[in-house]
């Protein structure tokens, strides 16, 4: 089994069947009483679940020192009685615990518009509780999936003066996925001592070059979250930019492989995409190339059938007329091979290209020679598994 | 048969199987001789075909008389050779038809990044020319088809002072559908008589309304283009706010006629999906709502699939933050049932739900309730169809 968040000196995890999906691991804790920091990214979408804006409003003035996470129902658009429902989650768990309501995060995934079934959310939660130093991490990150078919974590370690600070993740998403400054769930903790202030800047950027550059369907959640938590143990020195930034890479690390679990993950996919935007003239640009690529269903549906169709390539870089683009100048390159030079085509065999697309990731350089910026964005084919997971979700 | 654009007088069309396809019309030539007035709109895709630069040159300073029309290869990413062909093709039928160069355009669809078989099209272009005077709309309008299942024509008619004027139409798409000022292939005629600017102001204007309305897969193509045609049969009086706005009307609803018949042709779709977004803030954000909604594959999905998960409608309405919406005020309608009062969910029962979802014809009302914007999209249904079509397209 491989490391889990729980293999961090001070962080609880464990995670119960209680009803709220029809067989599975459904309600999750995550605990950590000692953390000296938390932050958090949540979704910008406009009916945000009622977990989203409670959360939010606890890091406005508390550092959580722990989370309630639910799967199967997402408590979104569930009227007055949700926001209650939501309260009382924390509430109940903050109690039993020996904390204060503000110091305890609430997480909700699944269907959105269903009211939450409370009697079996609150047997659950004197469950959790009873239990709540045990060390499942593996088991919590089984409990906050939906439609995903495989658990997904990540831990990382760097090197920071004489210390090896450590690094380790959760997250959830297959469908519905296409962030906005945070997506679908994700839970990270860190064994570093740092200020909430500092922990959030990083967070913010790690998420931007990771979960904000990852899209399996252009559908943005209502409930997406991210939220890490230092438990304390290593002070790093946080004037030191050399230091700070040995964690914020190790971050970016831990963010990136989470995403990418992600879209290996979404929805009915067989392959995971990845498309490198470098020489861009404004990184903004260089962002919306990778995600439009990302994106688009036609070339999508072609990685899918392995049919080296570069047209939609081509089709799906330039369709966005606010980004700047010299045609004259790019240079596109399918796996190892390509297809743009300056901008003409090669007329590189269709065998060569095929051959490009035979494999379970497949790589998309697209060099605009005009600037600087650079950025990577992943994403998933378009297949009938995805059709066919959606025409039928109730 | 319906009536065709070849039944307005001095419009003449024809059309031949020329080979560029394996089978069926692929080039097509619409003669005006006597056009007073040419207007069109053009895709802003950053990989313009030469087709779409070159007439975009054209009408810079000449009015079109002539426009020659192949399917079955869109000459788009084709390098030097691919500009060279397009002005072949021009030259050709000019000098068949006694027009300068600069009075034909040229339009064409299909694959992208192959080269064009210019020996079928020379001897295509001759043919043509010979039956310059057929009356052959409606081949016309099959010839420009690519993976429509149908042909896409409109006829209408409104009373201006004591005339009747015409305006009819034909167009083609069914992929790589999400127009920017102009999408796929259209070609529109009417007999009245007015200036170029005018005509050139009215179709802008017409178009926002309907192509640019209308998304089948978010995916823009490189040879999108739409040009109208005055006969000049008819003078109405350009000074007169009344008869412009009486045309203006016809060309709204010719336009949106022909957008509409796109949507429920959208590659692999069983149903049209109508939003219609009112009481917005502004129009932009009333336009931006009902094209998120049309797009959103987890509302495709949900719509093909006849699932009343109506908490995917609520995700589609939010998922974009720069929009204007009141959470708290919003109105939701499926058909005639209402989903959201007052942001709060109804509690409708899921079968008379299902009910709304169980016609050819989907309608979903959204009304913001915070000010007087409206705008109206369309849309299709995502299926199996699409990717069965889009994996292997070549």
């Amino acid at each position: 089994m491989a490391q889990s968040i729980t293999d961090i000196n001070g962080v609880y995890a464990s995670a119960i069947e209680s009803g709220i999906k029809s067989k599975g691991l459904d309600l999750g804790l995550l605990y950590v009483p000692n953390a000296v920091a938390a932050a958090a990214v949540f979704t910008q979408h406009k009916f945000k679940a009622s977990s989203v804006s409670y959360t939010q409003k606890c890091l406005k003035r508390y550092t959580l020192k722990a989370m309630i996470i639910n799967s199967g129902n997402a408590n979104a658009v569930t009227g007055k009685q949700g926001n209650l429902n939501t309260k009382l989650m924390a509430s109940q768990t903050a109690k039993l615990l020996g904390l204060n309501p503000n110091e305890v995060g609430v997480a909700s995934t699944g269907i959105i518009g269903k009211p939450l079934p409370m009697n079996h959310i609150e047997t659950g939660i004197i469950t959790l509780c009873k239990q709540k130093e045990d060390k499942q991490g593996n088991q919590l990150a089984e409990s906050i999936l939906t439609t995903d078919l495989v658990p997904k974590s990540t831990f990382k370690q760097a090197k920071i003066g004489k210390k090896t600070i450590q690094i380790a993740g959760i997250t959830k998403g297959s469908g519905m996925i296409a962030p906005n400054m945070a997506t679908t769930l994700g839970f990270l903790v860190t064994n570093v001592k740092l200020n909430q202030e500092i922990l959030q800047q990083c967070l913010t950027k790690a998420i931007n070059k990771s979960y904000n550059m990852l899209s399996v369907d252009t559908d943005t959640s209502t409930n997406d979250m991210v939220v890490c938590f230092a438990s304390g143990e290593y002070a790093i020195n946080q004037h030191d930019p050399e230091q700070i930034n040995a964690f914020q890479n190790c971050l970016d690390e831990a963010c990136i492989d989470l995403a990418m679990q992600i879209a290996k993950d979404g929805e009915g996919a067989s392959k995971l995409i990845e498309v490198r935007v470098i020489h861009a003239a404004r990184y903004s640009d260089a962002q919306q190339i990778a995600k439009q690529v990302c994106d688009s269903p036609l070339v999508k549906t072609a990685i899918h059938g392995e049919d080296p169709n570069w047209g939609r390539l081509i089709m799906a870089i330039g369709k966005n007329h606010t980004v700047k683009l010299n045609p004259d100048k790019i240079q596109v390159m399918l796996g190892n091979e390509t297809i743009i030079n300056n901008g003409q085509p090669t007329d590189i065999a269709r065998t060569k290209l095929k051959k490009q697309l035979q494999t379970s990731k497949v790589i998309i350089t697209i060099d605009c020679a005009i600037g600087n910026a650079t950025a990577t964005a992943w994403g998933c084919d378009l297949t009938k598994g995805y059709i066919d997971i959606n025409t039928e979700y109730n």
